[in-house]
C-alpha cells in the first residue's frame, strides 16, 4: 500500500536499515535452533516470587502513586539506593548524579541527542556494543575505533585516535559486549589518564561488572578517574557511568541508570522529557522494593553459579569438539564468549549452514563499525540450558568442520 | 563543577532550555498549593486491585516471558486487542498496523526522528500539546498555526497553512489538550478532503477520546479518512493515530500505541529499536490480562462518572465566583478547561499571585508555539477532588479581581 508517508521520511530514517543482523537471527526464534545468538539472560534464575511480592506490596501500600505520573529524574528512594551502591566501590555520588533509563539503550540514546552532532567523532573499541553504534548512527556520529584484545580496549594506539577530535570515548571495560573480555586494569588507568591529557570524556558501559565468576573485581574506569584527581574518591564527572538492572534482576521491566555530574543529569532530564516524560513509576518502585533490602547481592551470587556452570560447559565442549585453527575467549563473566576462526572463514556466510545445522550466533562482522571481524563469532552462554549448550556446540563444531573442509578444497581447487 | 561535558552539548541540547512553564509548576508542588496545573487522573480511580491480581496470574502463569526481553514491536496479543478495538469504531487494522510505545510522549519522539528533518514545517493547532512542540523541536521542526476555537482546529486558513509544505499536520480533535474543546464534524470531513487534496498526511493524536461524558461520540479523523475513500472503511494510511492507555487505566505503566501504515510502522520499530529497544514486557502483559475480558468498558464509565462531577463542580464555582469578563470552554469530556481572561491581562505574570493565593494553573501562552494567548490559562478538573476544585476557583477567582482592579487602576493611572 502507497501511502503519504512513504517519501517523507527524514534523512536518518532513510539510512536506517533493517539491520541484516537482526533479519539473520529472526530465523534462530525457530524451535528446533539452539541459539547462541541472543543476549538474554536465563529465565530460570528471574526472582518471580521476589517480584510477586513487591508487586501487591506496592500496589497495597502506594498503588496512588505507583500508577500515577512520576518525574523525569526517576524514583527518588531508587536514585539514592543506586548512589549507596557506588559508594561502595569508592566512588562518592549522591541521587542528583542518577537518572534513571527506560533500560541502558535509552541511555545510549539520550547520551547521543544531547551530545552528537551530524559528523562528530565518537572513539569506540573494535568490535563494540552494537546498539550504541544503532544509537548513535542516528544522530549521524562517526565512528572512530581501537581494537580490542583479551585485555579489553587496546590503548596503544589510542592517542592517535584521540587526535581526530573524539566527543567522547565509549568504552565497555568488563566482560565486553561482545568479546567477553576484562579491560586490564592498566590500560584502565592509562586511559584515564590519556583521556584527562586530551580533556576528551568517556562514556563507561557496564551492565556485567556484577557478573564476575572468578578473579579479583578491577575499578571502574569512573573510579580509577576519581581517585587520580585531587578529590580523591569524590566523582569528578569525566565519566558518564551506566549501567542496568537487565543482566542482575531482569530485562523485562527495562530499567537502569546514568551516573553523571549534575549539569549533565539536567540537560539529559530536559532531553529524556521530551523523549518519553519519564521511565515507568510502578517499575521503578517494584525494583527498589525489591532490591532494598540487599536482595540483589544474593540474587547476583545465584545468577553467578548458573552463568558459570553454563561457561563452563561452552567451554569444555569447544575443547573437545571444535576443529584445530578455531580459538576463543576465556570470560571471567558476563554472558558471552568470542570464538575466532582461521582468517580465510566468513562468519557471515557460513550463517545458513549453521540454520541448517539447527545452531546460531551473531556473525562478529557487525560489532566492528568501520569493518573487519569476518572470521569471528559472538557466542552467548546465558541462555542454554547445560545439556543444550554442549549439543549447540557439536552442531556448531560439526558445521565449523565441514566449511573448513569445503573451504581447504576452494583453495586447493583455485 | 566545571566538567569536559560542559561545552560538548549538542546544537539541539543547547537550545533546550528547562521549560519556563516546568520551572513554575515545581512551586505548585507545595503541599498547601491547589493545583490546576497538571494533566493527572484522579488517582482515585485506578484499578488498584485489577493490577494487583493481573500482577500475580501474569507472574505465576509466564513470569520468564513477562520479565524476559520481547519484541520492539511490542506483545502481540496485546497488538492484536487494540486492533480489535479500532474496528470497533469502523476502521479495518490488523496487528500489523500497531506498535507499543512506552507512552504517547515517545510516539511523539518517534514520529519526530523518523519523519522531521531540521527546517521541516509541522502544522499544529495553536495552541496545541506542548509535548508535541518538545519532541520536535529536538528535530528542528519549524511550526506553521492555525487557530483553535470552541469547535477546535480552525479549518478556515488551513490551506495557507498547508501552501507552505509542512511535512505533516498534527491535531487533537477530541477534547484538546489544551482547551478541552471537540473539533466539529464538519471540520474533520473539511481536515481530511484538504489533506487529501494537498497531499499531506495527518498525525491525530487522540488519548481522551474515551473520556466523553455526554453527547455524540464524533468520528476520529482516521475513520473519515477510511471511510471516504474507495476501500470505504479499510486503513488507508493517510493517518497515523496515536492513542493511550495512560488516561483510561494508568500513566504510571508507560503504555501507548501507534496505529499506522505497516511500512511505516517498520521504520518506526527500526527507529525505536535504537531508542529503548522496546517497551516493558511485563507492563505490557499485564495491561492485556486487566484489559482481556472487556473490562476496560466499564472502568471508562467509572472514570467518566468521577471526571464529569468534577467538570461540574468546577464550572458550577466559575459561574458563581469568576469576576465578568472571564469565560471559559464546557468541554464534554476530558481533563481540561481553557479559561479567556480580558486581552490586557497576562497569565504568566499573574502567576506569582495566584501562588501566592495557593492555587495554580498552566499560563495559555505556553501552549502557543508561535506566540499569542497571553490572555488564557488551562486548568485540569480531572486530579484535585470536588471540595478541593470549588476551594481552588475560589482562591482563583478572588486573585483574579485583584489583579483585574489592579490592572485598570495602572490603565487608569496611565
Amino acid at each position: 500500500m502507497q501511502t503519504p508517508w512513504d517519501h517523507r521520511f527524514a534523512q536518518r530514517t532513510q539510512r536506517l536499515k533493517a539491520s541484516a543482523i537482526r533479519e539473520l537471527l529472526k530465523v534462530t526464534e525457530l524451535p528446533d535452533v539452539i541459539s547462541f545468538a541472543g543476549g538474554l539472560p536465563a529465565p530460570e534464575v528471574f526472582p518471580v516470587e521476589e517480584f510477586k511480592e513487591a508487586c501487591i506490596r506496592v500496589l497495597t501500600d502506594q498503588g496512588a502513586i505507583a500508577l500515577q505520573y512520576g518525574s523525569t529524574e526517576g524514583y527518588q528512594p531508587l536514585r539514592e539506593m543506586i548512589a549507596r551502591h557506588a559508594t561502595r566501590y569508592g566512588v562518592e555520588i549522591s541521587a542528583e548524579n542518577v537518572m534513571i533509563t527506560s533500560g541502558s539503550q535509552q541511555a545510549l540514546d539520550l547520551i547521543g541527542k544531547a551530545f552528537i552532532n551530524r559528523g562528530d567523532r565518537v572513539l569506540v573499541e573494535s568490535p563494540t556494543y552494537l546498539g550504541a553504534l544503532q544509537a548513535w548512527n542516528t544522530y549521524g556520529a562517526e565512528f572512530v575505533t581501537v581494537g580490542t584484545d583479551d585485555d579489553g580496549m587496546n590503548t596503544d594506539d589510542i592517542e592517535e585516535a584521540l587526535r581526530t577530535g573524539p566527543k567522547f570515548i565509549y568504552v565497555l571495560p568488563n566482560f565486553q559486549n561482545p568479546m567477553g573480555v576484562c579491560m586490564s586494569l592498566e590500560r584502565r588507568e592509562l586511559l584515564v589518564e590519556v583521556a584527562d591529557r586530551y580533556g576528551v570524556p568517556i562514556v563507561e558501559d557496564d551492565p556485567y561488572s556484577q557478573l564476575r565468576f572468578e578473579g579479583k573485581h578491577l575499578a571502574a574506569v569512573e573510579v580509577i578517574d576519581a581517585r587520580r584527581r585531587v578529590q580523591n574518591g569524590n566523582y569528578t564527572g569525566n565519566v558518564i557511568y551506566l549501567s542496568t538492572f537487565s543482566k542482575i534482576l531482569a530485562p523485562g521491566i527495562r530499567l537502569a541508570w546514568v551516573v553523571a555530574p549534575p549539569e549533565v543529569i539536567r540537560k539529559l532530564v530536559l532531553v529524556k522529557q521530551g523523549t518519553d516524560l519519564h521511565t515507568a513509576t510502578f517499575n521503578q518502585i517494584v525494583a527498589y522494593e525489591v532490591g532494598r533490602h540487599g536482595f540483589l547481592d544474593q540474587h547476583v551470587k545465584k545468577i553467578c553459579e548458573v552463568y558459570r556452570e553454563r561457561r563452563d560447559v561452552m567451554i569444555e565442549a569447544l575443547e573437545k569438539h571444535m576443529p584445530d585453527g578455531i580459538t576463543w575467549t576465556h570470560p571471567q563473566g558476563g554472558l558471552f564468549l568470542w570464538a575466532r576462526l582461521p582468517e580465510s572463514c566468513d562468519a557471515t556466510e557460513m550463517f545458513p549452514a549453521a540454520i541448517k545445522n539447527k545452531v546460531a550466533y551473531v556473525p562478529g562482522e557487525s560489532f566492528h563499525p568501520n569493518g573487519g571481524g569476518k572470521n569471528t563469532m559472538r557466542l552467548n552462554f546465558s541462555y542454554s540450558k547445560p545439556e543444550k549448550i554442549n549439543e549447540g556446540i557439536v552442531r556448531l563444531s560439526n558445521m565449523l568442520k565441514d566449511e573448513l573442509c569445503r573451504t581447504q578444497k576452494i583453495h586447493q581447487g583455485g
